[in-house]
C-alpha cells in the first residue's frame, strides 16, 4: 500500500471533514477505519463499486449511492438523472448489466412539488434510456433547511454475464490504461451553475449511462482486468485505488488524456487539476496490452466513446502510486487528495 | 379504492408537506401521483414494502428505506439499528429472508468520529442478528446544518423460498388478522427522547430484525395472504394499506389489539391513537381462518411473538375501509392519516 495514501487511524476526537465525501484520500481511511473493520466481509472487502452476489445460479452486482448535489439542476442534467446514472454505472464498470433500481427520497418540506416532479421525470428517462427498471423506493421529509431541497438515493441490481473477474485487485505491470472520453465536464458544469460563472463555451455534464459502452467492450472478449467510473476525485484518484489494490504502479501521460478546450480553460483558471474532476460518464479500464488496440476500436465506435484513448500504463515500478509523465517529459507524483477541490459534485 | 383515502391529484403550485413522509394518505397520494405514473411498471405497482424480482432462477425481494430519526440515539436503539432493523423486515414480510444489505451515509461536517463509529458498530451487531452482510456502501458529507447529523440509507435483498404470493391485493372476506406484540413501543420511545419526557416506566423501542418470526410461520404452512411490519402510520396505517389494495374491509377489535399499560398511559397523556404509532419489531399479518389457531401457536413459541393475538377480521362490507370495534361495542373508521402525529420517528 502507498504510504503516502495510508494515513493514522481516525482517533475518536476528530470529526466528520468534507474530506471525507471527496472520493479522495479521507474517504479511503473512513472506509477503512470506520466501515471496513465493523463490517467485515470478503465481499466489502474488494473495495470495488459494486458487490458481486452469487445468489442461487445468478451471479449479481450490487451497489448503492446517494446523491447531494448543489444545485439540484445544472447543465446536461439534474440530481434525479445524475441519480439514475450513478448507480447503473456503477454496475456497469463490474461488467453487470444494471437491471432494477430503489429510489429513495429525502425531501424539505416546502420543496415545490412541480420540481420534484421534474426531478422524477428526468430520472424515469434516464432508467429507460440506460433499460432498468425503478422497482421499490421510499419518501422521508425533514424539516425546511434540513436537507437542502432534496437528497435521492439509488440501489442497483445488475446480472454479471460475463466470466471476466473484474476488479481493482486485478491489474497487472503490463497492462494499458484506456479511457472513454474528456474529462472534467461533469465537475466544470456543476461549478459554473454554482457559482454563476460562465465560461466562454458552455459546459454540460457528461452525464450518462455507460452501459451500452461496456457491452461493446465486453463483446470484444479482450481480457479486461478492471474498470471504473471516474466521479468524485476524478481519474487521478481511481488510478490511485488500482494501483493501490493491485500493488502496482500506473504511469499515466499527460499528453494522451482529453480535456476539451473549454475545460481545460476553466481549470487553469481555477487552479484545479482536471484530473481530480469528477466525471459522470466516463469510463476508465484497464486490459492486456495484446487487447488494447481491438478493445480501443470497440469503445470509438460507441457514442460514448468516440474520443476513447489510451492514457497510460501499468508497471512493477512505484507499486501502490500513480505517476504522471507530463508534456514537459517530467513525471510527478499524482497521489489522492485529501480533500474535495469541489464539493457536492454529485 | 376508498374515495376517502382517494384525494384528488396534486397541483403543480403545491408544496412538499411534513405529511407527504408520514406513511399515511399523503405519502400514499404522492406515491400515486408523482411517483407510480412516472416510473410506471407492474413490479411497483403491487405497492408492497418490497419488489419481488426473477432473476435466472432466483426469486428475490428487493426494498430500500431512508431513515432520518432524531434524535439519533434512542432507548431501545439508534439510527443504525433502526436502519438495518428496518429494511430486513421490509424483506421479511414479503416472505423472503434477507441476505445483502447496503449501507448509505449523509454525514454532517463536524459530526464526532466516535459518535459515527458507535452507529457503525449498532448496524453491525443488528445485521449480525438478522444474519445479513453489509457488501456495498457509500458516504456523502454535507455542510454544517444540512442533514441532522446524518441519514443513513439500507437497501436490501433477499431470496424467497416460500411458494406462497404474499401481497397487499391478497386479503379476502373471512380471513384473519393477526398481530405479533404490542403496539406504539417505537414511537413513544423517540417521543420521549426527544421531548425529554419521562415516564412512569420507561419504554424502550421494540426495534428487532422479524425474519426468524416470519420464518416459523412459514414453517407451519398456513395459508398466509399478506404481511406487513406497521411502521409510519402503525396498525391503522398498514390495514388500511391492505383493505385498498385487496378491495376488502377490515374490522379491528379494540379490546384485542396488545399496548403495554405505560404506552397507553403516554398516549392518552398526548392524546394520540396508539394505532396510528409507528413499530419497528411488530407484525401484522392476513391468514386463512382455518390456519389463524395454528400461526398463532407459531407467533407466540417465538421470543418476538410472545404477545401475539388475533386483532381483527377481514370482511366483503366497506370495501377499502378500516373500521375498529371499541370496547364499548361501537364502530368507528379508522382512516389514515394526512399528517403524521410523530414526525421523523424513522
Amino acid at each position: 500500500m502507498n504510504p503516502l495514501s495510508c494515513p493514522l487511524p481516525l482517533t475518536e476526537t476528530e470529526t466528520v471533514l468534507s474530506g471525507h465525501g471527496s472520493g479522495g484520500k479521507l474517504t479511503a481511511e473512513l472506509f477503512r477505519s470506520i466501515f471496513l473493520p465493523a463490517f467485515s466481509n470478503s465481499i466489502l472487502g474488494r473495495m470495488d463499486d459494486q458487490a458481486l452476489l452469487e445468489i442461487e445460479s445468478a451471479r449479481l452486482a450490487f451497489t448503492t449511492d446517494s446523491f447531494v448535489v448543489k444545485p439540484l439542476f445544472f447543465r446536461g442534467g439534474d440530481i434525479g438523472s445524475l441519480a439514475v446514472h450513478g448507480t447503473v454505472n456503477d454496475l456497469a464498470v463490474g461488467g453487470a448489466r444494471p437491471l432494477f433500481l430503489s429510489a429513495a427520497f429525502i425531501l424539505e418540506e416546502g420543496l415545490p412539488i412541480a420540481t420534484l416532479r421534474r426531478i422524477v421525470t428526468s430520472m424515469q428517462e434516464a432508467a429507460a434510456r440506460a433499460g432498468v427498471q425503478i422497482v421499490t423506493g421510499d419518501t422521508k421529509v425533514v424539516e425546511k433547511g434540513s436537507c437542502d431541497g432534496m437528497f435521492v438515493n439509488t440501489a442497483g441490481i445488475g446480472i454479471i454475464e460475463t466470466t471476466l473477474r473484474l476488479s481493482a485487485d486485478q491489474a497487472r505491470p503490463g497492462d494499458v490504461v484506456l479511457l472513454s472520453g474528456p474529462i472534467g465536464d461533469h465537475g466544470i458544469a456543476i461549478l459554473a451553475e454554482r457559482e454563476g460563472l460562465s465560461f466562454e463555451s458552455e459546459i454540460a455534464s457528461d452525464t450518462a449511462p455507460l452501459y451500452s459502452l461496456v457491452a461493446d467492450m465486453l463483446e470484444t472478449r479482450a481480457t479486461l482486468r478492471c474498470m471504473r467510473d471516474p466521479t468524485r476525485g476524478g481519474v487521478a484518484s481511481a488510478s490511485n485505488e488500482i494501483a493501490q489494490t493491485s500493488h502496482v504502479g500506473i504511469q499515466l501521460y499527460e499528453e494522451s488524456i482529453p480535456v476539451k478546450p473549454e475545460v481545460r480553460g476553466a481549470c487553469e483558471l481555477l487552479g484545479i487539476d482536471p484530473l481530480y474532476i469528477a466525471n459522470e460518464g466516463k469510463l476508465l479500464a484497464i486490459t492486456a496490452p495484446e487487447d488494447a488496440e481491438r478493445l480501443l476500436d470497440a469503445m470509438r465506435r460507441n457514442p460514448l466513446g468516440t474520443d476513447a484513448a489510451v492514457i497510460g500504463k501499468v508497471s512493477s515500478e512505484n507499486p501502490g502510486m500513480v505517476t504522471l509523465r507530463t508534456s514537459f517529459g517530467t513525471t510527478r507524483i499524482m497521489d489522492m487528495l485529501a480533500n474535495d477541490p469541489l464539493p457536492r459534485i454529485c
